[in-house]
């Protein structure tokens, strides 16, 4: 069925649901070049501001989807599970998670992203060890899904083109806050790469894409809805994000951090979450196992190896560091009470660590150590924070941000849980 | 100044109002190519659904203006006074209005457009005369005024280039219906022009842009508030467009009854608008005289004749007329209760009066004729309209259209006011 671009427009800017006809047609044409960019940016304008209903975000991730190809992997033996983080500063937990999972009896098949702005992407991450390719066939992806039980890799440009081109609109056109969007997007790329179970990590907090509680927790609902109706079991937990998780955040950095994790060591609130995050994946998943065994046998620790050198990865390369260390050091005597995620990020960002368009390269050894966290005492003269780049001149731009990110008082905060709620 | 347009986008979107130097960045980025069409349609869409207060809407307007160049009309010797109607079915009035203003003393500078979709164009109408040119140069231009004292042309180039690439950007992006939008967009254009007095007709019923009393009424506020803080004294009637104007829909058809009108007779409603119009613009541009006497006496049809001939048009000239006529019969006795302009104005359009595309071609000949109006007394077998057409294949798609719109019942409605509200 066709229809006038316009028409779709106007039903959604006045309020109206748009029919399953109109989604199918208006994602199609979109893609297809039918519908032009302006016509789509006003569409997407509208549907943040209008919102839609469940059975429009359904048959709008449906019609995402349908624009490419899905993989089967039913021909995997293990049940499958994969997990999706909405994005945060210090967030590696992919890293020690995929090859834990797997080591417990799941295949993961973890299709990856960059990084843009101040949280990083996990491919970023990975690509800082000497030799590893984000980038591998599908036969390649089934294969090593099968044999090593974990793959992280790029997403191939066959999967849900339409949102690829959407997302990129969006990133350009203020539209990329709207609800809908955002779930149908995540949803479409997971439910076309075929897994069984999804795990979503919903960030709330300064350093993530959602600011508030209620925010977040009617995006994971919207995903968790999706995932359901699409037969992928799908649950949700929403973690905070007001302050760096682990103390590395930075590419290199954190590739270090999770091998201490999968070593036995690490920081106390990265092993939280990657084995609450690892227990949901098998429980999704139907596989009974206890993923702090893995852990401390060091099964994990093989499936890892293994995993990074299926992709060409040298996992006993050292792995790069700045040429540049700054530290900055506390003034007063205290606690620390707070490390504020965001300025973390936007320092970290400004190093060197990422990327604000997409075509730029990153510094795999750049970023910021955080030699406190929340709850610290702290004297006059120790270092909080070392600051890492490979070019001076960006320390100046750096400073000041990560200075005002952490916070010094009188008294200890009162502890906040890492995971704030479970939506499933 | 400079923004990122991303970040103008965002603030409208979230409800905020645009600071001066956003609007005169984001009009000027968006006509020099700076700020893409997916972020204006963005823009465009946000502000339909956020609104502007009334500084913003200035600002947008005055950004527009300095888009391009402004006409200075001060070496013209009258006052100068303008229409601006915001488009209705068998809207004619333009034509006689011109003419007879210019008769009674002020020099009227009538830049106007065509038509697009069920309302006519002022420019396609007069095309019908043979020889007639709608484009003339701005000093062609002054001197007409000067001369005779009444021009109607096209718009040119220079003036409010952001408006023209933006009104094309608001077609095809279901923008078209911000009042902001609306009212800046006319606005800029008849500040632009010089005019030192302004009258707007602004038009209400199913055969209007507008389909409530209050929506018109908000637009209209809005812009004789721009007009007035822009020194043009500008006042705006609120005028009935649930009935088509006149008896003759049609471009050709439409210039013969103007010149009825202009003769001393013409359809009641005609020549009711038409003198109202006439007596708001003599007083706004201070020109104390009676178009009524204008009219009888035959200055006005003076008039008439001197400003087709300054064009190249001959006035006397046989109009064209179309192949093919239908007529409609009653088909049982009673009165008409109403003749629905938005149906009579689409069957026009079917018939060939208008375009679906700005490139298409208009036939001067086709349109619909009406042999009744509201309150006439039919019996079964009176015709009540005639369908003219140059493409006898035409007549089916607006033989239903056209009966549709024409309701016969028992008792004679209730009559209406032309002129329903004056804004001051």
């Amino acid at each position: 069925m066709s229809f006038a671009a316009v028409d779709v427009i106007r039903a959604k800017r006045d309020g109206h649901v748009l029919s399953d006809a109109q989604i199918d047609w208006v994602v199609d044409a979109y893609t297809t070049g039918v519908v032009a960019d302006e016509q789509m940016s006003a569409l997407a304008m509208a549907i943040l501001l209008r919102g839609m209903t469940p059975a429009e975000i359904a048959r709008w991730t449906a019609a995402m989807i349908a624009s490419g190809e899905r993989l089967d992997l039913s021909a995997v033996t293990r049940p499958t599970a994969d997990k999706h983080s909405t994005g945060g500063v210090g967030d590696k937990i992919t890293l020690p998670l995929t090859p834990l999972v797997a080591a417990c009896g799941a295949a993961v098949p973890q299709l990856s992203g960059r990084g843009l702005g101040h949280t990083g992407g996990t491919l970023d991450k990975l690509e800082s060890i000497a030799g590893w390719q984000a980038t591998i066939t599908n036969d390649a992806f089934k294969r090593q899904l099968d044999e090593v039980g974990a793959v992280i890799c790029a997403a191939g440009e066959g999967l849900a083109p339409a949102d690829r081109k959407l997302y990129a609109l969006r990133d350009v056109t203020g539209t990329v806050e709207a609800i809908p969007l955002i779930a149908s997007s995540i949803m479409s790329k997971k439910i076309a790469e075929g897994t069984g179970a999804l795990v979503l990590d919903v960030k709330v907090g300064s350093g993530a894409f959602m600011k508030d509680l209620a925010t977040a927790r009617e995006l994971a609902s919207t995903m968790v809805r999706l995932g359901q109706d699409s037969g992928v079991n799908t649950i949700a937990l929403l973690t905070d994000m007001n302050t760096p998780l682990g103390r590395a955040v930075g590419n290199a950095m954190e590739v270090a951090e999770s091998v201490e994790v999968l070593a036995g060591g690490g920081p106390a609130d990265v092993v939280e979450l990657t084995l609450a995050l690892a227990r949901e994946m098998l429980a999704a998943a139907g596989v009974d196992a206890d993923p702090a065994k893995a852990l401390a046998s060091g099964a994990a620790m093989d499936t890892w190896r293994r995993m990074i050198q299926a992709q060409g990865g040298d996992p006993d390369a050292a792995l790069p560091v700045a040429r540049e260390t700054e530290v900055l050091k506390a003034t007063t005597d205290g606690v620390v009470t707070a490390v504020d995620a965001y300025g973390i990020g936007v320092a970290a960002w400004r190093l060197g660590a990422g990327r604000a368009r997409k075509e730029d390269p990153v510094s795999f050894g750049a970023g910021v150590l955080l030699k406190v966290k929340p709850g610290d005492r702290v004297r006059a003269g120790d270092v909080l924070l070392e600051l890492r780049t490979d070019e001076s001149s960006r320390i100046e731009a750096a400073r000041d941000l990560a200075s005002a990110a952490v916070s010094v008082g009188a008294s200890a905060p009162a502890p906040t849980p890492l995971v704030l709620d479970r939506i499933a």
